[in-house]
């Protein structure tokens, strides 16, 4: 059996060696259009800035060893320009010599990637980005040649955001242009405010809301009139599958512009496989598909067509869609859907917001972490999380994924047993106290109102009351609310509007018991979820 | 209705805090034998060498701040010592006056916790243990008076280990005496013997398979003659249950000695419930009731009795157990069933071993990270779960242990979506790796040797191929192993022996390759599990 891969990175190189293993005889051929096999994408930001030092660190293989190790034939600065279905060949032409040859193969796979995506800007062509190791020497040498040392991105997603930070390294003044009202368009506002706090910190500029028209030789000059200094300009706007080849081979393309695959990664031809960036995965929360460019799919689907393609009924899992991102020290994570995506999907939805520690508050360094979990209001079901803070999303993040896995819901975060030494988290740990919190809105122990609903709430007549001290109180608070601190309401009742009254606490545990106080006391009471952290989070996002 | 609660620390606190969010009129008064309430137990060793350098750090609450906010009445130095069941009335005598009163319950709530196993050797009455904070001050000031400043501590579990670093901290010597074979009888041994070997590199001497004989002034004596320093001795050869009063008062007692509980922490009077560590637990894996004395599990159950009480249809969840350990830097976790517990439980049982990195290789700082799973043969079902590493334990066990809430199978590791930049994980991470290896064992595609399981392989005739680089071989390597690496296996063929051979390298994955390379060309073939790293730290643990 012949078997030739275009593309030979995350999914690509992942079906070759695994289809090495599982079939000793096959000939199997990867064709990179890049000078490089198997290199490591995601550090390219970091090579930039010599965080990774290493030039050889990101190349994970080269064609040699895969040769000697796995008699994998890989051939670089080889592009495939065109498919024949018929003929089973593809036509290849060496990128070095410029010669063109043609190819057969029993079996094909498409693994050609995501390119950055083109904005239609006049003056764009000078734009730079970050595909391959090539690019990144190219960026390297630009940012040490530049005589005008000023970097403009444009989009604020996660490369755009690496890169921010890593041109920071290197002193150089850099400005994010972010066509939306927020950075990081998968996440809900509160929940990436206080990464755009920290990247302003550091000094990098983000003007949201606002668009180029068009680029000079030293500037961007935005819509609005705006001219940013820009010696540099970087693409960040997303990504787009790269399927071109698979277009011109009439292969079926789907809805999101992705290319189509079955649950065995089969495209419309079946001799022909596909998977990662360039391909549109089921999505598991919206059973609609949907574009996921992330690594682990990539690596995950390439090792599932190796074992399709080696004859074993192998299935796909629906893609949920899991990221993260740090940058000076502080993190963010998503796993599901966001506020934001269920309410375009029209998916019914119970929001919690809360901020413990990121390991018990009695040792030494702990850290404030916050999250924000979605599930189901009928089955309580988990959908969504989202975290924030210096340390410890990862985790927090990566046990929700794997409870979303198991169908887990809000409930059963109560009852997850989690690894607690005081170094390492807490006998409640965030998890479980979100179990805890969700398990009181869940069963209307707690009535809560968002953030974002509590003018409306005010403009409906509601009562809002600061249960915190009067200190906490004095420091910063709500505009126009009344402090009486939790330890006092029981004998202040009659402050109280008992018709409708918000609650809220600094992050809505006080609050809680503020709540189950004046429900005992006939009040028909809402607290404010995740507290005023979370109203000043989701405000201060707001003003941008 | 009138709630008494006999303990105010992890279980006791949560029942009752739980019960007035719940129930603003019940009164709820808690009676608790030491000075404080709510105090940090899992902080104390941290606070002997002022790592948690605040006393008040560990106090988390007080009597009159638990009164202001909770209407709570919080006793301290009050000790429970009788309960009368018929009359519902509880004993309760004033430990600073030595008053002794009476009080009623509707409801009780039994939150005694667990004590230091007494150990029967003669001078034990010298001997210090960590139970409370007034405990953790005596303690700290002994090590400060003592004169001959050395210690030895009896035991090698969790608060033994964590005690000895926190006593090398402030750099005075300590000898652990443990009785059984390896440290940490929870773990297997070689999943624990990378942290006995830090330990010993910090100056903790250890010795193994020894028992005191008895206890001089300045020297613990052991029954082989040899003679330890030890100007303190510390007893920390585990807790029992502390149900004296619960014995008294006629409650059923488990057969593990843990007092009896039913699925709503109700003991066998319905009018007592009980939780922590002084009731047993009905285990999760085994089916067997067991002791978990961890912090999680006592507060989650504390707040379930208060639903209970409340009058909610709640149910306990079966116990898994997850306990971590760190100290120096190196940290060991474990998740339900170690393959000692499996076999002693007769639990049929796969095992892989792994030792990926913390996160992406070429971002700077990774770490080794060695995970071992255990799943049922049959349904792949996740049993258990070790690692250990200087990173990413944590987060990796809890994700087993939400994996294993779930139900999920070690093929559902491969599919799990988990948080991916360079600084946080792999693309494939650590748990992808374990879900992929586990998978290549599950169906049968590698079939592998365990590293106690290779003299044996070798006596019935096997040839034993070490498949790494001649450079790796010669640094280290299994005595009486030939090297044929990977890359050459192709062209040496005929020095396999094709009816028996067992192939290993560094941590499995070359291994994995020879083995298929073998077995398309007839081989009877195994890969030794975790390669040359386990078996190595394996032979190291049984060489104590």
């Amino acid at each position: 059996m012949k078997v030739v891969i275009i593309g030979g990175v995350a999914s690509g190189m992942s079906a070759a060696a695994r289809l090495r293993r599982l079939d000793e005889q096959a000939e199997i051929t990867v064709y990179e259009m890049s000078e490089h096999v198997s290199y490591a994408n995601c550090g390219l930001p970091y090579f930039v800035s010599d965080v990774i030092s290493r030039r050889d660190n990101l190349l994970l293989q080269t064609p040699d060893a895969l040769w000697n190790r796995f008699r994998i034939k890989a051939k670089v600065q080889h592009m495939v320009t065109a498919i024949n279905r018929e003929a089973k060949t593809v036509e290849v032409k060496n990128l070095a010599t410029g010669k063109i040859t043609n190819d057969t193969y029993d079996k094909l796979v498409i693994a050609t990637g995501a390119r950055p995506r083109k904005l239609d800007v006049p003056g764009i062509e000078r734009a730079l980005w970050l595909r391959n190791v090539t690019d990144a020497d190219s960026v390297k040498q630009a940012l040490q040649d530049a005589e005008n040392k000023t970097v403009a991105i444009l989009g604020a997603g996660f490369i755009g955001i690496e890169l921010a930070e890593n041109i920071r390294h290197i002193d150089i003044p850099v400005t994010i242009i972010q066509r939306s009202n927020s950075i990081l368009g998968q996440f809900d506002p509160e929940m990436v405010q206080p990464l755009q706090a920290k990247l302003e910190k550091h000094g990098v500029k983000i003007i949201l809301n606002a668009e180029a028209d068009h680029i000079t030789k030293d500037q961007v000059v935005l819509k609005d009139g705006r001219k940013i200094d820009a010696g540099l300009v970087f693409t960040a706007a997303g990504v787009d599958p790269d399927n071109s080849l698979a277009k011109a081979a009439g292969l079926k393309i789907g809805s999101t512009g992705g290319l189509w695959v079955d649950d065995q990664q089969r495209t419309s031809d079946p001799n022909i496989f596909a998977a990662g960036d360039a391909v549109e995965k089921h999505g598991q929360l919206t059973g609609e598909q949907t574009l996921v460019p992330l690594a682990n799919l990539a690596n995950r689907h390439g090792r599932l067509i190796a074992d399709v393609i080696a004859g074993r009924e192998v299935r796909a899992h629906n893609a949920t869609g899991t990221v993260i991102l740090g940058a000076f020290g502080h993190a963010v994570g998503i796993t599901g859907l966001s506020e934001r995506a269920a309410k375009k999907a029209g998916i019914a939805h119970e929001i919690i917001h809360i901020h413990p520690n990121n390991h018990a508050g009695y040792y030494p360094g702990s850290k404030r972490l916050s999250m924000k979990v979605l599930f189901d209001p009928l089955t309580g079901k988990i959908l969504g999380a989202q975290a924030n803070g210096e340390d410890g999303v990862d985790k927090r993040i990566d046990v929700i994924a794997t409870a979303m896995h198991g169908g887990l819901t809000i409930d059963d975060l109560m009852d997850l047993e989690l690894a607690y030494a005081p170094q390492f988290g807490s006998a409640k740990d965030a998890i479980n106290i979100a179990g805890y919190v969700g398990n009181n809105v869940f069963n209307g122990t707690t009535p809560t109102v968002q953030w974002h609903q509590l003018e409306a709430a005010r403009a409906n007549g509601a009562q809002v009351v600061d249960v915190r001290s009067a200190g906490e109180h004095g420091f910063a608070n709500i505009p126009g609310t009344v402090n009486i601190p939790v330890e006092e309401l029981r004998d202040r009742l009659s402050e109280i509007q008992v018709e409708d009254v918000v609650v809220y606490c600094q992050v809505g545990q006080r609050g809680h018991i503020a709540t189950q106080i004046l429900k005992a006391n006939g009040a028909k009471v809402r607290n404010l979820d995740g507290g005023y952290l979370t109203w000043a989070a989701g405000m201060e996002s707001l003003a941008h």
